[in-house]
């Protein structure tokens, strides 16, 4: 982001506070039964004016744009790398979303420990239940103990 | 504004990019059956994180903060001087709402005019139709027609 002025990342920032999402969940992995977790930052946008998010993509360097059926237009950025270098930049500005911020942040630093513990893993546990509780969320998710069983792990 | 930084006006443009409205309709008065003019800003979020909207209306120095039933809280700007004042300020940040904001704009300063004219308010009506072909309308508003009988003009 070599190329992003202070006043880009305050307007990315407010515009993520506005209409955007910092999520963090636990994904099965289909082949092996394993699982990995997923940090998203996401931002939508009415398809009819998706030029902002490709500007966006552009300025990150990185994400995935889409366009879903009920003609919303989101871009993704996930990978524990991309969403940490991103969030540092951001966070000087970001105001609503505070507590996800930093929540996100010290997910992506243990996530790219190279060994992680089950401590770790239970503080990985504690911080989605965390993150879901400040998001507003419409549709039910996994309770703590729902996600330590995908982990194997003892509630 | 005086105390609003570079930054603080992109994070605002970003947050009403994002999720924001910029509107602009006729309202009849109740009391002697003539109408006027409403021009409004208006920035929404969850209730449960309203402290930045209480922060814009400090910054702003202008604007009613109002909970809603679903949760939702709303920042609204409405006058024509004050929305002219904040558009100006966010314009050169805006990205999305672009044409919404030269729109209310120029009618803001047709609004400010002491006298405005049948052809005045025929260009009035002609914004109401473009910001309303911008924005993401859900619910079905007045056709043209409709608004230049409002106003006792023939279409």
């Amino acid at each position: 982001m070599g190329s992003c002025s202070k006043t880009d990342l305050a307007y990315i920032a407010g515009f993520l506070d506005g209409d955007g999402s910092l999520m963090m969940q636990i994904k099965r992995r289909n082949d092996n039964g394993r699982f990995r977790f997923m940090l998203t930052i996401c931002m939508y946008q009415d398809s009819r004016h998706e030029k902002t998010l490709f500007w966006m993509k552009r300025k990150f360097r990185i994400g995935y744009i889409s366009r879903r059926n009920d003609n919303i237009t989101e871009l993704r950025i996930n990978g524990y790398k991309q969403v940490e270098r991103i969030l540092k930049l951001l966070k000087p500005y970001i105001k609503f979303k505070k507590i996800q911020t930093k929540i996100l942040l010290k997910s992506a630093k243990i996530l790219q420990k190279k060994k992680i513990s089950e401590k770790d893993y239970r503080i990985l546990v504690d911080n989605i239940i965390l993150i879901q509780s400040e998001n507003y969320v419409t549709k039910r998710k996994k309770t703590k103990e729902e996600l330590l069983k995908v982990l194997e792990l003892t509630p």
